[in-house]
């Protein structure tokens, strides 16, 4: 018998325990032992709850419990996660953790202090919920040199895209939606503003080029701008929109971005609709891979976290293997990188002035909005579009097309 | 320095010596130390190739070579890629390979050996080209209860399909244009019948179980019989056709099943096009997982293969663990599987005899063919539709649909 300790009974770590339970015989005969969470440690009371017995608040004594081997962190936050992490490696055991912020803060540290200490620190979870990606990446691609992951980071905020996509519905009416159905925070800036699929992707990143990418350097645009027209214009080039997070290397450069992008049909995201996420690896022998599924939710989340679990479970005493080292990766110019772009600007397009400004860029034809119209570029680099962009009096807004 | 043989010189034994040479830094990077290839065996001669001078026809000379701890199968077929594995594996070198048809065949009795030789036996190349699907499925849903694998699994014939519906082509075309540009063998008869399907889900199905499911036992329909009207009606009901293959556990049952089925735009599988395979994962925590990626093709394979000289290069010396016993599983009757259908009949709908053999039964609105029409029928077990199709006189064919 193995004894787990989860830190933080909420959504993922109730999950986790609950996914223990249900598949306690086939998760045994895969480890060669039973696992027995010991320890479930939360601040919050749960009268009548099947584990109320083993819920504590004593984290010292989980950290001095020699018997505790493995122990999954699903409280979230940096505080007081990074702090009770430390200590777990430092004593020894095996951590594993649905947490990006700390995952993308802190991760170099932790690994290398799991190396020290004999013991792992795995996090499966931190990016693409149930959808195996870092162990796939880490272990199945090994032939390749990666020079693209480009994935759909975010279930929110693609749920809410599709819904303003197949439905024709309004930014505001879909965040509604999203909170009350409880697929968005009450402060919903994390997912809409880019920010969870900004340390996703840094986390990604980092194991790619084994390198630190910190997550502030990496550019990040959300999708609270995005408004219905927006569909209509993208429906005239067959194209929906999705907020994209991708990490490029290209002749030695290596880029980063979290971004809403125009996506056309042939693109192996644009089916992946709703709250699944989806991650397009490109390798310079495989071509493509992408890998699809839930990339939240309850037991989705736990599921990653409990591979996890088993993965430390049948290898106590090994030490990390991870390489990503805590060196910062200075990232390269995203104004480097090329891309079309759709213009929406007022005015009539028959003055033809957007073909001056850039020659070459073709009107959509249909009028959605009475005022205004809009067109598509040629590809650019960033920096000229956007130096360009600036001479447009006119201009509304652009969305970058991929 | 570790040194690695492949055995047989075809395309994917060319591209895996190709993606050694490629990428040999990275992956001496990842090893540790430099794979070196030191023999490559076949029976042609290469003269002017690269690797002209250790190309060799002497297999025993490779046996007898202590200094060769790795080498991969790239020769398919059994004969005699069998005999070869086992002398290796006897051996204790560590073999992996591409090779479906020893696999699926052997793939129990060549990994009993690998473990009593404390070697490895790895075939992550044997499914699904370049995805990653088998080391995913034994390393990273290991939380979870596999209720069903679907997959797109032969991509000459999901490059067909897709030529068919897309350009409205018939059969006999696509045949010899797929053939033309070296996507399908002058014999089609592996791919169009599902034969190389059948393999690849009998290998999956056996480790999804853990233990021998034989792919003699496996009901396999291809899709030489399916024709440009059948898309016609299949667009009537906004579908398309792909040749799946499935297993699926229910109720304690286990079945599994190759034949071309009808999916909607929702399935996950529907907009897996041309030579791309996809591969769905259902478990009872993480919901549906899908890998997607080139499921042939020279470098995409030899990648998987590669993968597979990789890890076993990091782990001399440590004993297979892979869970496939010699203990062959009987399957349960397909008979017992609920589908609907796709029934296509002579005659007029409005005779009205389709709904009394199959009450509920919904007609296909718009005439294809003159003289015949096309009905839905309500989910049926395969047994009950069977016998009641079989009274039908004036039935052309059906179609499954998922």
């Amino acid at each position: 018998m193995i004894n787990v300790a989860i830190l933080g009974y909420g959504t993922v770590g109730g999950g986790v325990a609950e996914v223990l339970k249900t598949n306690a015989a086939s998760i045994a005969k895969r480890v060669g032992e039973e696992l027995n969470i010991k320890y479930i440690l939360d601040i919050r009371e749960f009268p009548g709850d099947p584990f109320e017995n083993i819920i504590t608040k004593d984290f010292d004594a989980i950290v001095a419990d020699a018997d505790v081997k493995v122990v999954c962190e699903t409280m979230g936050g940096l505080k007081p996660a990074y702090d009770f992490t430390k200590k777990l490696l430092e004593a020894g055991k095996s951590v594993c953790t649905s947490n990006k912020e700390l995952v993308a803060a802190h991760g170099p540290e932790l690994l290398a202090l799991a190396k020290e200490n004999g013991c792992q620190y795995l996090f499966e979870a931190s990016v693409g919920g149930g959808i195996p990606i870092i162990r796939p990446l880490l272990t199945c691609l090994t032939a390749e040199e990666i020079g693209e992951i480009t994935g759909i980071l975010n279930g929110t905020t693609n749920y809410m895209l599709t819904k303003m996509d197949k439905e024709g519905s309004d930014y505001a009416d879909v965040l509604k939606e999203a909170q009350d159905n409880g697929y968005a925070e009450r402060n919903p800036e994390a997912d809409v503003e880019g920010y969870d699929a900004c340390r996703k992707i840094a986390i990604l990143a980092s194991l790619s080029y084994g390198q630190t990418v910190n997550y502030e350097d990496i550019y990040t645009e959300g999708i609270s701008k995005i408004t219905k027209e927006d569909f209509d214009y993208a429906g005239l080039l067959n194209r929906s929109i999705k907020l994209l997070g991708f990490c490029k290397e290209e002749g030695g450069k290596k880029y980063a971005m979290v971004a809403p992008f125009l996506l056309d049909e042939n693109h192996p995201l644009y089916s992946i609709n709703g709250v699944f996420n989806g991650i397009l690896v490109h390798g310079n022998m495989v071509d493509d891979v992408v890998f699809v599924g839930r990339g939240a939710g309850k037991l989705p989340t736990a599921s990653a976290v409990v591979s996890d679990i088993i993965e430390e479970a049948m290898n106590l005493g090994k030490a990390s293997d991870i390489e990503w080292v805590d060196e910062k990766l200075t990232l390269d110019d995203k104004n480097e990188l090329k891309f079309k772009y759709m213009v929406r600007v007022s005015g009539n397009a028959s003055d033809g002035r957007f073909a001056q400004v850039f020659p070459g860029a073709e009107e959509l034809g249909a009028e959605i909005l009475a005022g205004e119209y809009a067109f598509v570029t040629p590809e650019l680099t960033e920096g000229e579009f956007l130096s360009k962009y600036a001479t447009l009096s006119n201009a509304i807004k652009f969305i970058r097309i991929k």
